[in-house]
């Protein structure tokens, strides 16, 4: 049975304005409609139903009680993660997502911190329509066979049919190669190497927030060079920011490498991909970088005079990271209390609980309350202050670690006394995780507060590389592959055989090669299946 | 005749890597088929094509031979503009508009200025999704009849057709309210103000690159309140907010107001807008602020229990600034030469242009130049150096005027020896606006710089407010309005007559109610069609 979530439903949690919990406590109801068949945790609430208008008193809540418990039901426990820490919500079409506030606030943390690599390192951003011919789509063979299953086609504009249906972007090679071709002219012009931040649409059967919607944000990739070498370069290239972003900014160890041709995307040559194992051992394909070849250039006659003058086909470059790292971040971190979030990316680093029982000390907390947050804020953490009276501070603890924010701290009477706060870990539950007697003093509390940010970060990132190296199984038979995958871990073991073996074992274990990782041992290797010589492991894994 | 642009296309201005020129010199043809029956200057190059692997020289160009004369065909101008400045071209589908890196760098500066003042006053971003049930729109009367006409539908998705179509939003009022309806419970969920940025698609029948397009790039607030009072404050502090925008950021003297009934958004009790005089005295409308009464929430059933635990209607208001007050920049300040940009919204605000002839002098000179990107670049002033061989420093100095960068220094192997630079202002045409002998001393030449681009940017806005001023009329009848449209002006006059009047006006004149300025002069006023008294001026104009 699950337990029933306790946690209201919060407005504008990040900024400054007021902070009001409403009192409807009983468990957010998501409009029937809007819930995806497989999946959604549907316990009626256990606790009664308090009227919206009461203001009930709510004693520290056991942290299992808060949302299903991980442990428990891995897949509950995200849904109940999104819908109580308000990162998401359905929208009224199946399959589709509304992104809230304290979601799209981790969304915009991505984008500040690769936005500025990809300008770094030469891109531009421009913006492309999202309507695309239907045509356009059939040009590049694989492309269209990959794609078309999952097309939204609009047929009626203004009130009229269209002539050509048009498609709503499920990825932008195709208009942008039409554009490149009138664009590119020289090797002058080259390397073309531009982004877009935009909405991408794809009819998927199976959906999830933040991992599989109709619907889903991302930042598309594209480039065009002179030479295949550089091609290639820039796809690794790109691949490798994605494998840094992902360790120092979200404490995922994805592992990087190159998908096997059966995994490739539908128009590329190569496809780079970094894969993250989740908290229930599935891998998470979190971002991709393709070599394209000269596939769209042919299809859509992009060339250029070389410095002999002589026509050549351009070479392409597309990479992806998009709303889905965010299911990542969930899926790697929480625990069975929730959300717990890597500081760099979390909208609140800090949050701030006063204590008070006589009226009298109230002025006074709050007024140290307000000055510790002061001295954070103006040292550039992102800290919130919990002032409000309408809840207890035990359960404004269980709210704020079920957001997942890294560090509370706790001022009371006493430690305005002592000009001290309590500092807690959200990574380290209980009393462990509580420091107390931290100076007021703003350099060491700033200093103070950083250090744990940091160690927090790189705490999370060792837990995660533990997690992940305790759950891969090098394998060297295909019987060792079975069980591996079997008992829920990864698989890791050479591997030479032909695609129709791949797919024999994507039939009968579930899983796939996630990739080829770039980190290859040495030695000779015997592929598991058929004991010829291999010339690299590939990793096997189930995942979404 | 229309001379011919011999401006090349460039593929990265604004970040580091190479900069090469095309060499391809003519006229960059724009597909046919993508170009808008109306307006596109058609005229044919008068130059000799280049062939796209020699590399002319070119001399000086008098600045009327790059684009359209404004003064000349302002229209044509315009499309020029955006074409030689590579601000947009036109996507595959009629009406789609594709935003190259500089256009878009435009929309990035607007976006970074506007995020912070939106997240300063309470509001958080999010994201709804694009796809709207066809049965919302329909649920608000004025609204399904506002924008019925420019849907585009989505009727099959994943090789099926659908059962109920899809609306690709025209803007999101329904489906906020959906989720509204969903989020709010209590006057302690109030007030909830949220903003997201999103393409919309508004299927239009006559575009115009980025005043209007198919689909746009825009942000929409949107927010809940629990009395009328305060949704009207709210509507009122965002015109606000996007009037100092105009002002300060844009240097666009616009004038704010109330709309008339006929011109207020469909679903909306009063509409207010920033009203802006474009270069031809067409007025442009570049930012809406509505409050939105109780009318989608009574169509939504959006409620909340008050403080007296009575079920109550929400108030609301949506507001929302796109792209095309990018159209408005460059139709406020462009001149016959091109583009000109204000220091705070431009992408590159100081271009340097280094000049030598021996390659002895070249060294020292482009080390010169260096050393003063740097300089400036770490003050934080966006700059560009152009140290390319391919071209003459004459043709640089017309590309980088045509690209309305606002400054440019010029370094020459006199300047070295003297440890000077020379400044020229974009918005001062020849020797007026060039100074001789700035020392490169970094502090000196940072603070003159910095002096510069403040005065720039200043000027900029006292030029468009005297132009603006000296072409608004005041009128007392309809033969005086219809007079001063008729010679091309603004008319504002006293009105109170009918909505029929108000269409009368449009039929006879072009003109519409621009708004009723929130800026009126005291004391009695006469209904200029009527002759009954008048509460309130209006402003007519002919508009984009």
């Amino acid at each position: 049975m699950v337990a029933s979530l306790r946690l209201p439903s919060l407005t504008s949690l990040l900024f400054p304005a007021t902070t009001r919990y409403p009192a409807a406590l009983r468990r957010r109801v998501l409009c029937p409609r809007n819930r995806p068949a497989s999946g959604f945790a549907t316990a009626p609430s256990s606790g009664t139903a308090a009227s919206p208008d009461t203001k009930p008193e709510v004693n520290r809540l056991r942290s299992d009680q808060a949302v299903t418990p991980r442990s428990q039901d891995f897949n509950a426990w995200y849904l109940d993660v999104i819908a109580s820490a308000e990162l998401a919500d359905y929208g009224p079409v199946r399959g589709t997502m509304v992104i809230r506030p304290y979601g799209y606030a981790i969304w915009e943390a991505i984008q500040d911190y690769l936005n500025v690599k990809f300008k770094e390192t030469g891109h531009s951003n421009m913006y492309f329509p999202q309507f695309i011919p239907y045509s356009f789509i059939e040009k590049e063979a694989s492309h269209v066979e990959g794609f078309s299953p999952e097309l939204a086609l609009v047929t009626v504009g203004g009130g009229h049919e269209l002539e050509e249906k048009l498609v709503v972007r499920p990825t932008s090679e195709t208009i942008v190669n039409h554009m490149f071709t009138q664009w590119i002219h020289s090797y002058r012009d080259l390397p073309l190497m531009i982004n877009q931040w935009a909405n991408v649409t794809r009819w998927e059967m199976r959906t999830k927030p933040f991992i599989r919607t109709l619907e889903f944000l991302w930042q598309e990739g594209h480039t065009a060079h002179a030479t295949p070498e550089e091609a290639e370069k820039e796809a690794k290239q790109m691949i490798e920011i994605y494998t840094r972003f992902a360790f120092e900014q979200t404490s995922i160890p994805v592992i990087a490498g190159r998908k096997s041709k059966l995994e490739t995307f539908a128009g590329a040559d190569t496809t780079y991909t970094i894969e993250a194992m989740m908290g229930d051992r599935k891998a998470l394909q979190a971002g991709t970088s393709h070599n394209l070849g000269q596939n769209f250039s042919r299809a859509f006659g992009t060339q250029f005079q070389d410095e002999n003058g002589e026509r050549q086909h351009v070479w392409q470059t597309s990479w992806a990271v998009s709303t889905r790292f965010v299911g990542g971040i969930i899926m790697t971190h929480g625990d069975d209390t929730g959300l717990m979030l890597p500081p760099k990316i979390a909208p609140i680093q800090v949050v701030i609980v006063p204590i008070w029982k006589k009226d009298t000390e109230k002025t006074q907390v709050l007024s140290a309350a307000s000055s510790v947050k002061e001295v954070l804020q103006t040292a550039g953490v992102r800290v919130k202050l919990d002032d409000t009276t309408e809840r207890t501070a035990g359960w404004k603890f269980n709210f704020w670690e079920m957001k997942g924010v890294p560090i509370r701290i706790e001022i009371g009477p006493r430690d305005v006394s002592s000009n001290c706060v309590v500092v807690s870990r959200r990574d380290i539950p209980g009393k462990a995780g509580k420091v107390f007697g931290i100076s007021m003093e703003p350099s060491t509390l700033v200093a103070y507060v950083k250090e744990k940010l940091d160690e927090i970060q790189s705490s999370l990132l060792e837990k995660a590389i533990s997690f992940r190296d305790s759950n891969i199984v090098d394998v060297n038979s295909y019987e060792e592959l079975k069980a591996a995958i079997a008992s829920g871990k990864w698989a890791r073991g050479p591997w030479s055989a032909s695609d129709s073996d791949e797919q024999r074992v994507k039939e009968e274990t579930g899983a796939t090669i996630r990739c080829f990782p770039f980190e290859q041992t040495l030695g000779s290797k015997t592929c598991l299946m058929t004991g010829n010589p291999a010339e690299e492991v590939a990793i096997f894994a189930k995942s979404y």
